[in-house]
């Protein structure tokens, strides 16, 4: 196996956001061109939202020459742009201040091509509710401990929204070019950042039948009263366009390009981290065993966002739980290595971005008290396998190596 | 993909002990042969135990000739050999007389080999603890319940028992030959049936450190005055041969020859139910995606023991809840189908042996009180998903088959 630093490296590299603009987009005296498409602009303005923001404005502060460039960013400010301050994941005053000036630089009308730089956390950074704001922080709280899938919050989310589900851009007829690190399994573009460049799939009709489903009737109340306010979303933004220019699976396919023996498993794991964990560790028992599905050596790859259920008040995250879980089933004596690594560097409420786990073979009985306590990075302290990065300015989730000898 | 009833009627045939023998072994009127091996017997003496000990016990009375042939079993009584009645998954007083019926034979020296036949559940049909019979029934229900793995459970019941751990045969110096159906992932002999026919790599003062770790002072006490009184288990069986003759991965060697396009990703799947159903429907998921780890249309086989966490007093087993979280996760519209199938014939509490889904994709939601409940069966009941075939006379543990179209 390649060392544990090179391949976080290569990580790294393979999903930074601004390698991957580079790498996708070329900026010209009189527009850019992103595959075989060409978009004339001289003076366009830029907006860059979402855990990759900053390093997205750096690149187009850096590429277009009469830019005006907006970022919307948790901290980072980028020189030269103007920055706005925002928060995730709960929406705020900062969310709909960015949403109000964003929409005032959207209908100066003083560009020539509007171009959104998209990336996870975008959703709750620039919001507008069309209700009162603690109305919405408190159905969106609902919502998402509701067990809806992302793709119904969303639903509910855009019919309650003054700027989601393409209404951002009623007032403008210019060309929209989105591009976009997506952190959702599967690139649905309505979902990403909260659908803000997309146009909306989905009606107020069925809005309002997940609000009766979760017996919900102030929350269909409100969608009545939006709907007879602000009308049906676009179905159709005839200017827009969005090009998802970097995501898990691209970072997982560039890795497996340069790992040898490699296999890729999948880029959208969901499901209990502790439990896919366990999963993981019973397709390497039979990689060693009968050398399905892949023969050994190998390198298993795989990404997504796993579900950590918080039982404790201990510092644990999707990554720990997925180790401990792994290192409770991989059969003694099977000789592995596993690195556990949230590409944004910070996994759940700790200061480490993951794990890397090697000649480790325990008994549930030996970390019990850790899970119990949801404090599964205490395990890892003490043994002395953290990964520490600090945070990385990207999000394309989690990616899984997995070595067996 | 094929018919659902014809995968059926092929993991039935694939997993069928009786086939598996035939196979496997050829009697000849002066022996018997497995693989390259020949054993002379003429009368041998035939124990069958387990799940599967009526089928096997049936081959055994219709292929020799001057047999005598015990079957320890739950139930079925097979027509010309001596049938014992036992109790599985707890150890009882029944344990305890199959087990000196056994050793008693043995001691008879009326044969020239001792042929075992041995499946799953075989450990807790025959015992006789070394120790009072109450206390070896609260040990074992703390052990199961410890979060300690099978091999160190067994380590601990080994060096408690006169009859495990090769002990039954300390009496005789014929040769033993023992043919496996495992239900074991792995396939360790130790670990299958308890160890009835393997000799002991663990020690007392393996089983020591157990109770310690575990806390439990008087396990401890009683291993002490164990070993005080038997000295340490056999650790050589020189005269004794284990065979694996059919397992959860070769059932699935052969359906994969089968059925087109399709591949293996394991046969040791462990982990909560629910959410390896997840974790399943997570790679599907990919292969409908990005054709990774296997383009579609593809056929993925599985098998292992999922776990449940029985929160409820609903019905429920492995296969429902896997299925129900099979069904959270799969992206709508993803034309899938999935048999989810005991080879037992039953799977947890209910009468059904599993689930065959098709064109199913849910909210969490929608199916959270059924999974509260461990009620799963009923939400398949109601859409006509179940499967039941009833007691099958074998044990490979469980076969998932997934068609991604």
């Amino acid at each position: 196996m390649v060392e544990e630093n090179e391949i976080l490296s290569k990580i790294l590299r393979y999903s930074d956001p601004y390698a991957a603009l580079e790498e996708s987009v070329r900026v010209r005296r009189d527009g850019l061109s992103i595959g075989n498409d060409f978009y004339l602009t001289k003076h366009p303005l830029i907006v860059s939202l979402g855990k990759a923001s900053h390093k997205m404005a750096k690149w187009a502060i850096e590429k277009f020459e009469n830019a005006k460039v907006v970022s919307v960013s948790l901290g980072e400010k980028t020189p030269g742009v103007e920055n706005i301050l925002s928060t995730h994941p709960n929406v705020s005053e900062n969310s709909v201040r960015a949403a109000l000036r964003i929409s005032e630089l959207i209908n100066s009308d003083d560009y020539d091509l509007l171009l959104f730089l998209i990336s996870g956390g975008a959703s709750a950074m620039v919001e507008n509710p069309a209700i009162p704001l603690e109305d919405y922080i408190r159905i969106n709280y609902r919502l998402i401990r509701s067990g809806l899938d992302i793709w119904k919050i969303n639903t509910v989310r855009k019919h309650l929204s003054l700027v989601k589900g393409g209404r951002m851009f009623s007032s403008t007829k210019k060309q929209v070019v989105s591009l976009i690190v997506s952190d959702v399994p599967g690139d649905d573009v309505s979902t990403i950042g909260g659908g803000i460049t997309a146009p909306d799939p989905t009606s107020y009709h069925d809005a309002i039948r997940i609000a009766e489903r979760i017996g919900d009737n102030q929350l269909k109340n409100f969608l009545l009263k939006v709907q007879a306010e602000l009308g049906e979303t676009p179905k159709e933004l005839k200017n827009v366009r969005n090009y998802i220019i970097l995501n898990n699976f691209k970072v997982l396919s560039r890795l497996a390009n340069e790992l040898s023996n490699s296999f890729i498993l999948g880029s959208e794991l969901q499901g209990e981290a502790v439990e896919a964990g366990k999963f993981i560790a019973s397709i390497v028992n039979s990689i060693h065993d009968y050398k399905v599905p892949h023969k050994s050596p190998a390198t298993l790859l795989l990404g997504g966002e796993p579900d950590v259920t918080v039982r404790g008040k201990g510092v644990g995250g999707r990554n720990s739980e997925l180790g401990i879980g792994f290192i409770t089933t991989v059969r003694k004596g099977v000789n592995y290595g596993l690195i556990a690594f949230a590409t944004d560097g910070i996994d759940g409420n700790s200061d480490y971005a993951g794990v890397s786990l090697g000649d480790m073979w325990v008994d549930e009985v030996d970390v019990k008290d850790y899970l119990e306590s949801s404090n599964t990075y205490a395990y890892f302290e003490v043994n002395n396998r953290c990964i520490k990065t600090g945070s990385t300015g990207t999000n394309v989730n989690n990616i899984y190596i997995v070595y067996i000898k």
